[in-house]
C-alpha cells in the first residue's frame, strides 16, 4: 500500500490511521503548493487531483475520499480495533467523520486557506477569512456541545473518527492558532499522547 | 424511524433508499425556504440545521450525514442487498457517495443555488454561478470518463451508491436543465424507471 499525501494537509489523519495499523506502507509526497497534485502522473493517480489517495498494491486505481479510505482501513484491519463492528456504531463513526470533511474542513478551512475559491475578488479575501473563522468557532462548538465519547469521538473508545477530528483541531490550534473548546483541547492532546501520531508528525516535518 | 428531508433536496436519495428497502417509516418535510430548519424544533432533531436526518426511533438523536444514513441503513438491512459485504467493494461505495456529498453537491450545486454562501457582494453573484456550472461539467465529465459499472454505479450491482449519484444528476437534467454525459444520462434514465424511485418523486411532488 502507497499513500499519496501532502504534510499537514487532511491526508495526515489517514497517515495516522496507517501508522495506528503498523503494517508495513509507503508514503509518497505530492507538492500540492506547486501544484503537483495537477501534473499528468499524479493525476493517473487521482484523477480528481486530490490528497489523500491510498493505493492499495492490488493493481487497481487507487481508493480516494478521505471517509471512504477511513473505513476501508478500518474494517480491512478488525484486529486494529479501529472501528465498531456494530452498523449503528459504525454509522457514529462515519457521521462524525463526514461532519469533519464535509463541512469543517470545506466551510472553516478550505476558505480561509484559499480565499479565492470563495471570493471573486482580491479585495474581499479578509472578509471571507473573518467569516471562515465565524465558520470554525461555530462548527467547534457544536461538536463540544454535542460531545457523546469521553477522551475518544465515540462512547466505543478509540476510532477512525478520531483521526478525522484531529487535523482540523491541529489546524485550529496550530496553523491558525486559536484556542479549542475544553473537550475538544483535551482530545487533541490525547491525540498528541499517541504513538501513532508522534511518528506522523515526525514522518511530515511538523511540530506538536 | 422517521426521515426529516426537504422536497427536491440531497434528502431525495435517502428516501430513494428508504423505498427500496420498503419497511415502514415516516417522513417529516422541513421548510428550507422558510428557513424551518434554523427553527429550535429542528434543531433539536439535528444541531447542524440540515437535512437529511434520521430519527432511528430509538429514543436516541437522529443520524446525520448523507453517507452516514446511507452506509448505515445498507448495513442494518442486508436483505434489501445495498451494500456490498466485503470492505474493498464497501469502500468504492462511499468513495462515490462522498464525491457527490462532499464535491459535486457543494461545488457545483450548492454554489449556484446559493451564490451568496460564495461571494460577498450580488453583483458577483453571475460570476459565482457561471464557475459553479464549470464546475458541475468537469464532475461528471469526471464520472463519465471513469464509470467502472455497467447500468449501476458499482461492477456489483445497484447500491446505496446509485441514490447519491441520482440526485445530483436529478438537479443537473431537470432543476439545472442542463444535459448530462451518456453513461451518467443512462443511469439518471435507470434510476427514474425504478418503482421506488417514481414513488419517491411522487411523494416529494416532483415531475420525473
Amino acid at each position: 500500500m502507497k499513500l499519496h499525501y501532502a504534510p499537514g494537509a487532511c491526508s495526515m489523519g489517514i497517515h495516522v490511521i496507517l501508522e495506528e495499523i503498523g503494517k508495513p506502507y509507503e508514503l509518497s509526497s505530492v507538492a500540492l503548493k506547486d501544484g503537483a497534485q495537477h501534473k499528468p502522473e499524479f493525476k493517473a493517480v487521482n484523477p480528481k487531483a486530490k490528497v489523500p489517495a491510498l493505493d492499495l498494491g492490488n493493481g487497481g486505481r487507487a481508493l480516494t475520499e478521505w471517509p471512504a479510505i477511513a473505513l476501508y482501513l478500518g474494517a480491512a484491519n478488525p484486529e486494529a480495533n479501529l472501528l465498531p463492528k456494530d452498523p449503528a456504531a459504525q454509522a457514529r463513526a462515519l457521521e462524525a467523520i463526514d461532519y469533519v470533511t464535509g463541512t469543517i474542513h470545506p466551510n472553516a478551512f478550505t476558505r480561509q486557506f484559499r480565499p479565492g475559491n470563495f471570493s471573486v475578488r482580491e479585495e474581499d479575501h479578509p472578509q471571507v477569512i473573518a467569516q471562515a473563522q465565524e465558520n470554525a468557532d461555530k462548527f467547534f462548538d457544536l461538536l463540544e456541545k454535542n460531545w457523546t465519547g469521553d477522551t475518544w469521538v465515540l462512547p466505543e473508545g478509540y476510532s477512525v473518527a478520531d483521526a478525522a477530528l484531529f487535523f482540523v483541531e491541529f489546524w485550529q490550534a496550530r496553523r491558525v492558532g486559536k484556542p479549542l473548546p475544553p473537550k475538544l483541547d483535551r482530545h487533541l492532546k490525547a491525540m498528541l499522547e499517541r504513538p501513532a501520531v508522534k511518528r506522523v508528525l515526525e514522518q511530515e516535518g511538523l511540530a506538536a
